[in-house]
């Protein structure tokens, strides 16, 4: 890996263990992919899968990003979850629980319908598990006219933060609660749209609500 | 703006309003920014606030993203808010609830103390309203070893989708239940760190919990 790429500042916080990136690629939802054209610098969100050692998207054939991407373009991918707010004694020592992981490569073109099937199904089952198989399945021109980007999970660096907040030992007896507060993505109870008649909401939204 | 810099596919969800991209800002967490430098392309999470028309992040004077976001580097940078999870009947119209800014530029250094202690105030306050005057202010160090950025925010787009799950013709008598799993960030019960002794959770924790 390329050293430079390593985590700079904090590198208690760097880690470069496939295990730690892929459980990061798992749980979180948005990949932020940055890339440059002729037109500039751009970061555009998308969703995301992995599969063994490689991250999926799928776009539209006629998107920016599909048209670039499909290229070869060199890409920076970063995906973050943000674990708690760090509230130390003093504004200076407070801080974030997060881990973050950033891919660093290049996209290659999927053209193998069953192995876009396969995107399509893992893309899905990764967000709502068991919604596969209790939906339409794509046809011959919805496989044909969406694009399936595959980049091998190769050179990648993770940075995290867990656990209390840090204190300096001069503000260790200021009179200022210290502690963390939790954050984590939460799911609300399904909105069941009107098309839907006499369909009850099937058991798997139930489990993950 | 760039045209091609705006939305360039479902323009409907494109919008480039003011309010529509501070709300966003105002709403989000972390921030990803993206540069290049000459190990190549980076896309960093850092936290952030919004002061008037400027996004500001700061870091330690010695990091890889203040040295050469202090150059002058154009940066891209995103901010992203998951609303939920679609699901139409058939898979390839299943698609997620999202607001999104991007902003195109690059940050100046803000030397002025009154300003930098402006942005840590805001910084703090954005994230845990109250939290400021109950904790404990940076020193003379702190100020002058933490550098602050600032980026005007003139170039940028927004890009959502919002609503009930849209539907083919052919897919409306699918026998699947439809609609939208709304996802949020939510706080949890704050965890009190072992140097409190007797100092209770604040009531602006309680209220934000």
């Amino acid at each position: 890996m390329d050293k430079q790429r390593k985590v700079a500042t904090h590198p208690e916080r760097g880690n470069y263990d496939r295990e730690t990136v892929n459980k990061i690629l798992d749980e979180g939802i948005v990949c932020h992919v940055a890339f440059n054209n002729d037109a500039g610098l751009f970061n555009i969100p998308i969703n995301y899968v992995r599969i063994e050692d490689s991250l999926y998207i799928h776009s539209s054939k006629s998107t920016r990003i599909f048209t670039q991407l499909s290229s070869g373009s060199d890409v920076c991918i970063t995906v973050t979850i943000v674990d708690g707010i760090v509230l130390a004694k003093s504004a200076a020592s407070s801080s974030m629980n997060f881990r973050s992981a950033m891919l660093f490569g290049s996209f290659t073109i999927v053209d193998d319908l069953k192995e876009k099937e396969l995107v399509f199904e893992k893309m899905m089952e990764k967000l709502v598990p068991g919604r596969w198989n209790d939906s339409g399945k794509p046809n011959q021109k919805e496989m044909e006219s969406v694009g399936v980007l595959q980049m091998k999970i190769v050179d990648f660096s993770v940075k995290s933060r867990s656990g209390p907040p840090g204190e300096e030992k001069r503000n260790q007896d200021l009179p200022y609660w210290t502690g963390v507060i939790p954050l984590s993505v939460t799911r609300g109870e399904p909105e069941s749209s009107p098309g839907n008649g006499n369909i009850k909401i099937p058991h798997y939204l139930k489990k993950t609500a």
